[in-house]
């Protein structure tokens, strides 16, 4: 395409015009470079992202062991095929762009007025949630970024440990924390204990008091959905300390239903939650569309700064200025997802498959003398090992055995001695993972 | 799908638990808000943002002449249809998500390797860029958002004036600048005055050195393609600077070819760019994706921090926080678009369509004896309105004729006295428009 009139000009030495001074583009000391300084908060930030990470050691393995037949129990990828009710709406939708009648430029940035009446409708029947409180998302990773954009480096933040690490990761890049310790814990940073002990549900009376609290539930990677008592005593924390709690909510179609249980799949089933809670979640892990990309975030109209302003207001904002909205093709699959008894059985058979997955891996985990935890309210099993280092377990399963996990220490110091197992692959795989697992651990 | 099982306790009214000291909820003066603290950066945020701004006066248009026959030429959106060869490769690509050979889950972040390769060799054909170096995202506004994060808020940035308020709005966010001024002008950015009188290319000897400097060519909303040698000067001047430049090539593809002029449609056409500047580029406006989301940015190796530190590892770990890749069906999209000589002649044609409507445009300000710009290398029209208000003109354009422009005053302090015009939608209503601003106008 270029015209490329110059680029006969174009030299691979650095060229510098004979009159310039000063150069700043300096070229001593391994090449040249700008006088631009690193942002010190991406100077903050540990390692790599914990899954380009663990790609770089599944790469590494290949290398070892050209023949190997990996399984990957690792990153949360989907694995079955999207139901073809979805699919189909998405054809005929992107079919039609090539039409007059059914082209389609820029949507609304806070995406398509009948996806988020949809989700208000069928994602919080009974709860009261608005259309125009639904923001469409190209999902929850994004969304956690854009909401950190939102609050800004002067807030402080509390995170469930273990979990997700886009939280914290996007909290050290905006500004909100100081340098990370020897343990891996950012300063500033107030990390609540999940563990077996407590039920995987912090002590509130020894959490400080936040503007922000980052809570997930069914969490990542404990597999933990937290019960209707524990959400009650966490929205209460929010009122008492007039913190803001992002609850997020991606994994909620995995939350087994009745059995006398009833844990919420939303923050808004909890009663004064409306005034205290943003809500994020995706359609990744139950409609499998890790690779379309499609979630939404909830801000009510209640939620408020201590000015009185409207947080949505300033979400809105973000929304225009930050993002454009979600692909329209996407957003055509999520309404055929969630907008018809087909599609929404389509996906309870998808979530099913993985259900039965974790059960698998749970149940094996369990015929190994091995104390397990999540899998049932979740596609994610959570496996300790006393006294050793996750890394090593990770990386002496990949040897032993050719399965990728998920190291615990990945995801906050409180996830160190243990492993995340991903029921997401098929059924053959997750059988023959369970096989070799057996014979390992044994 | 909620369970639901504690709806039963919601109230509408603020639930309070009585044991619970303090309140910090507070529930007097205007109902309940938090303890956070409002992010101080959002508060210097203008007005609502330009576009959103725009529609909530058409809506308001539309109330008072319900029946008025409104011509948008205001936001940049397409209207064409996508050429079918782009579609059609779209929709096999997710039907075939329905199947267990098709199916794809998560794809790289930084994008699908083989579209990382058409774009480095047929976008930037013999211009050295490297398929590792080209990022693939969901627009150009959205690396925007991403290269200001990356920049974080210790950088000093300039901006032309007028140009795209994503630049300036995305620093404000990200905490670059002080209050706005009167004039609109935020305290910290340097505004690179582009007016006719310095052949819409700022004076580098009045610029102060600033770290990052944002250049968009062909300009949008000025539609000012700047020459080979305007752009050896801007690389030059980022040189002696140590700067980096962020430069916008969302409408390369309408630069006029050859007449001896050679516009460049990279900045990597320009020998020792390597060294100082990323690109940012979108199929938004060439291939009809503005629903879609798909654009690159490319960061070469060479791109260092004073460190000597690469900015393409930090922006690498951006992009895997931050976001998680464009939709896998839009990349399919971009692939089909580019890979094959039909794919690229199909959306020439569509350049085509709006480049024809743009001197339909042009035609009918000159004829009127208005000064007018751009239109030839770009989309947009931009048109003088000597001692009026951009939005007064804005205004009575809307009042008159029922046709949206956008107040040139959006787009920077340096845009008042002028609108611009879009040329895309239909050639009718092109035609239709242009006959009622010549009535009007006359």
């Amino acid at each position: 395409m270029p015209t490329n009139m110059i680029s006969k000009f174009l030299e691979k030495s650095v060229v510098l015009p004979l009159d310039a001074a000063p150069i700043h583009v300096k070229t001593t000391g391994g090449g040249p470079r700008t006088s631009v300084l690193r942002n010190p908060n991406m100077e903050k930030l540990q390692k790599g992202y914990l899954f380009p990470e663990i790609s770089i050691k599944h790469e590494a393995h290949l290398k070892k062991y050209p023949d190997a037949k990996v399984i990957s129990l690792g990153i949360g990828d989907t694995t079955e095929p999207i139901p073809s009710v979805i699919t189909s709406a998405m054809a005929e939708y992107v079919l039609a762009l090539s039409t007059p009648e059914g082209y389609q430029g820029y949507g609304p940035e806070q995406g398509q007025m009948n996806l988020r009446k949809v989700i208000a409708e069928k994602v919080y029947q009974d709860m009261g949630i608005k259309e125009s409180e639904v923001f469409i998302s190209d999902g929850a990773q994004c969304d956690i970024a854009r909401l950190q954009t939102l609050f800004g480096p002067n807030v402080t933040i509390a995170v469930q440990d273990p979990t997700f690490p886009g939280y914290v990761d996007n909290g050290v890049i905006v500004g909100q924390t100081g340098s990370a310790d020897e343990a891996g814990k950012y300063a500033g940073i107030a990390y609540m204990r999940c563990a077996p002990e407590n039920h995987f549900f912090p002590d509130l009376s020894r959490v400080p008091r936040t503007d922000v609290i980052f809570f997930c539930s069914p969490n990542n990677p404990t597999g933990h959905a937290a019960s209707a008592a524990q959400l009650r005593d966490l929205v209460d924390f929010a009122r008492r300390n007039g913190s803001i709690i992002v609850f997020d909510t991606a994994y909620a179609w995995y939350v087994s239903e009745g059995q006398g249980q009833g844990k919420p799949r939303s923050i808004y089933e909890v009663p004064g939650a409306r005034e205290v809670a943003i809500e994020i979640s995706s359609f990744s892990k139950f409609a499998g569309f890790t690779g379309v990309r499609l979630g939404w975030a909830v801000v009510p109209d209640e939620l408020r700064y201590a000015d009185g302003s409207r947080v949505a207001r300033d979400f809105d904002r973000i929304v225009c200025t930050c993002f454009n909205g979600a692909s329209s093709v996407a957003q055509a699959g999520g309404l055929a997802c969630l907008s018809t008894e087909e599609g929404r059985d389509a996906v309870r058979r998808v979530v099913g498959v993985y259900k039965d997955n974790a059960r698998v891996l749970v149940d094996t985990f369990a015929s190994l003398g091995k104390e397990v935890y999540g899998g049932t309210d979740s596609p994610y099993v959570w496996v300790r090992f006393p006294g050793r280092r996750s890394w090593d377990v990770f990386a002496e399963i990949l040897e032993k055995t050719h399965v990728i996990t998920v190291p615990g220490s990945g995801f906050g110091p409180g996830g160190e001695g243990f492993i995340r197992v991903s029921a997401f692959n098929s059924r053959d795989r997750v059988l023959e993972a369970a096989a070799r697992l057996k014979k390992f651990l044994a």
